[in-house]
């Protein structure tokens, strides 16, 4: 293998084959090939683009590098969802107990906080003692059991991903839709998994802000799901503003117990009802059942496992098979506590026109809920719950929010970047619809 | 520094400022910032491209990197030459002596061997004793005595444009003009030059053999030349068949004292005169001595340094002040002999229609006298001499080349190599024109 002819080609708008792939990342994650080569390889794959096929090629590269689940024998439907992140998006928290609690196994398989935007890793730690480092044999094992794990990137799935990833960080080669659809996939589908739903973030708290490029995204990782056996479905959903109430770790952690319960906001439900319809339509589960719309007879489970308690159930059982403590379900005042509480009032009366999740989620990194280096110790305890919400009206001195910080300083920025974040005045507030589009293999459905 | 915003404004099309460029190859060469950085970069730029504007920021970051030969109070003016590279092409050996024996001081800073062309270090280590590595100090003492010294990139010249070629080599970043050109002029500006002549190749034995890409490769150059104050002429000249007879080290040496006698082949005195007058011109030399058209008298200053053997004498002395044996320039019969010679003849009756010269390079190279890996012992006794040209009437039999191999395989292989690169057949020859164009910052003057 001659690696700078292969960098070569791609420079010049050509396509590496899948065996090329496949032989460059292994060599790579064997240290083989050195970071140099492989960094204007990525910038050359970054300004001229990749084509679905060799995508595929690349995906494929990706997974060779490591392991898989094996759920072969589990008796039932194996189903996962992703999220391309936001601030305040606990879904998976909820999402994989309620669908498990359904009959369909969840590997739930997740990440840490990134930028702006918070990491169900994270979230999980804030219970304590819960430990999201399983093993696949752990993971197997468990998902058996109980139906769910909810872990981080084992060292086996796709390792090549995590020092690819590392690379493009520093490369400036991370927004590029094809590395991004492969390397997201490429741990997806290393679960072994029979459907994936894909929550695709739309607006200035997404990742990707522009609404023609997070379609893209979408049907990339749908057509490589698709090329690869794994039935995939994306929903475009608003990240225009933060997902529910709270924001920071421990606060999204209650909020999702509260969810669990059948109490969380509206938004929060809306959006983790339409994934888990969704992924229930994948496993094959609740059509047979009603004899009627799978998806109205999907929903119908939904709901009826938040309402017998046996979603929030399998959550406990999930948290106590981690290590963590299954108390918290029935009293989270055992997750860390801010030191500081302070409510925040509308400096004057009028319209929230905007409650903008970016500003947010910096400062819940800033607060010290999120890394600002990658050694960072994050604090649990702090963030927001804003109850303010576009469109509402509001007069002055009435509270939007409260401010969960580790001290004084943190209250004062805190404080200020509500100020910024909210904004109130005459007019007409425009949020996102909520859930703005379905999209499949056969194409884009507009659901609003 | 910032350097993924470095990388992602010149992957999205910008520009860096000069401070930017300086800060970033300073903390590159101090080993601050990583390869893969820097090679994400440079694929940004092979990419993207780069205004003159921003080259000259890039330029005045290499130079930056290191120190400069000084001639104040030389009491001469100081001209070079650089070559973008052939096969055959011994011009340095000959017009350094011959333009310093006019009265124009030349510190002539040359490479080694790169892909299939010589190296003029190659070629002078091949004279026994040759000591191409001076320092800054020798240097300008030697020039200040001699008029002339023949060196290699000492360590203190641009040295971050040694790790940058290093580095592009592997990267698949080598052929991007906007680089070459500041590579080069970083190297030839450290000089301390009042002016620099461009020997800048055409046809299929150079390493750029696209035409427009030679003009502009040119014309950058001239550019970055024009505003680092040291006036710059190119000459367009032919590389669609070797260069004098002579393709390998000694023998191109051997070669090269002939032509210091006034006995060269005659397309090698005519790109060396040609290249010699515009050296003299930037010079300021002959004109006045003449009263009449500089050109002319720059032309005949040269053809009297050769008639009056001070050409030759300032090439002995040269020699003789770096370590070699000057006894080369009488006795070339002391460079090292091959181990084996032989005729090669036409294997058949026609008109030479091509003598290809890259196929010529590379069994110099494969032959031994070139470098496959960089640590590979160069033996300088290999080679050809080639008679034959393009256009010229041949009968089967007649000799057409001398091989000089150091054993049978090595004469089977260069066999092989002149049946393929000497093509004889029916028709006319069409040569390229010896010198084809004349830039300067003013344009573009055909000559053919």
């Amino acid at each position: 293998m001659f690696v700078p002819g292969l960098i070569e080609r791609k420079r010049d708008g050509g396509a590496l084959a899948a065996e090329e792939w496949r032989d460059l990342l292994a060599a790579y994650a064997a240290g083989d090939v050195p970071d140099y080569q492989v960094a204007a390889m990525l910038m050359a794959v970054f300004l001229r683009g990749m084509s679905r096929r060799e995508t595929e090629g690349l995906l494929d590269g990706m997974m060779g590098s490591g392991g898989r689940l094996d759920f072969a024998g589990l008796g039932r439907p194996v189903v996962d969802k992703h999220s391309t992140g936001g601030v305040g998006d606990k879904v998976s928290l909820v999402l994989a107990p309620l669908v498990a609690a359904c009959g369909v196994a969840v590997p739930m398989m997740s990440g840490r906080g990134l930028g702006h935007t918070g990491g169900t890793l994270d979230k999980l730690e804030s219970i304590p003692g819960f430990r999201t480092g399983l093993s696949l044999e752990e993971t197997v094992a468990q998902v058996g059991r109980l139906g769910c794990a909810m872990i981080g990137q084992t060292p086996e799935i796709a390792p090549v991903d995590k020092k690819l990833y590392a690379l493009r960080d520093v490369t400036a080669t991370v927004e590029c839709i094809p590395l991004i659809a492969a390397s997201i996939m490429s741990k997806k589908l290393s679960e072994g998994l029979n459907g994936l739903v894909l929550d695709v973030k739309l607006g200035g708290g997404a990742f990707i802000t522009d609404a023609a490029a997070s379609q893209e995204l979408a049907e990339t990782m749908i057509a490589l799901g698709a090329a690869r056996g794994c039935p995939t479905v994306a929903l475009l959903t608003a990240m225009d503003r933060p997902l529910g109430r709270a924001c920071g770790n421990a606060l999204e952690v209650e909020e999702s117990v509260m969810a669990l319960r059948g109490e969380g906001p509206a938004d929060l439900m809306d959006v983790t009802l339409a994934l888990g319809v969704e992924m229930l339509v994948l496993a094959g589960a609740g059509g047979g059942r009603s004899g009627g719309d799978p998806r109205a007879a999907a929903r119908a489970e939904l709901e009826a496992a938040l309402k017998s308690g046996r979603a929030a159930e399998t959550f406990k059982a999930v948290i106590e098979a981690q290590g963590g403590n299954p108390a918290v379900v029935d009293d989270p005042a055992i997750l860390p506590q801010a030191a500081e509480v302070e409510v925040y009032t509308a400096p004057a009366g009028g319209t929230v026109l905007e409650v903008e999740p970016r500003a947010i989620g910096r400062a819940v990194v800033q607060m010290g809920g999120g890394r600002q280096k990658t050694d960072d110790v994050v604090d649990p305890s702090v963030g927001f719950v804003i109850t303010a919400r576009p469109g509402q009206r509001v007069a002055k001195g009435e509270p939007l929010a409260s401010i969960y910080a580790r001290d004084v300083a943190g209250v004062e920025l805190a404080r200020a970047a509500l100020a910024g974040a909210i904004r109130i005045g005459k007019g007409r507030a425009e949020p996102l619809p909520l859930v703005a589009a379905r999209i499949t293999a056969d194409g884009t459905e507009r659901l609003a």
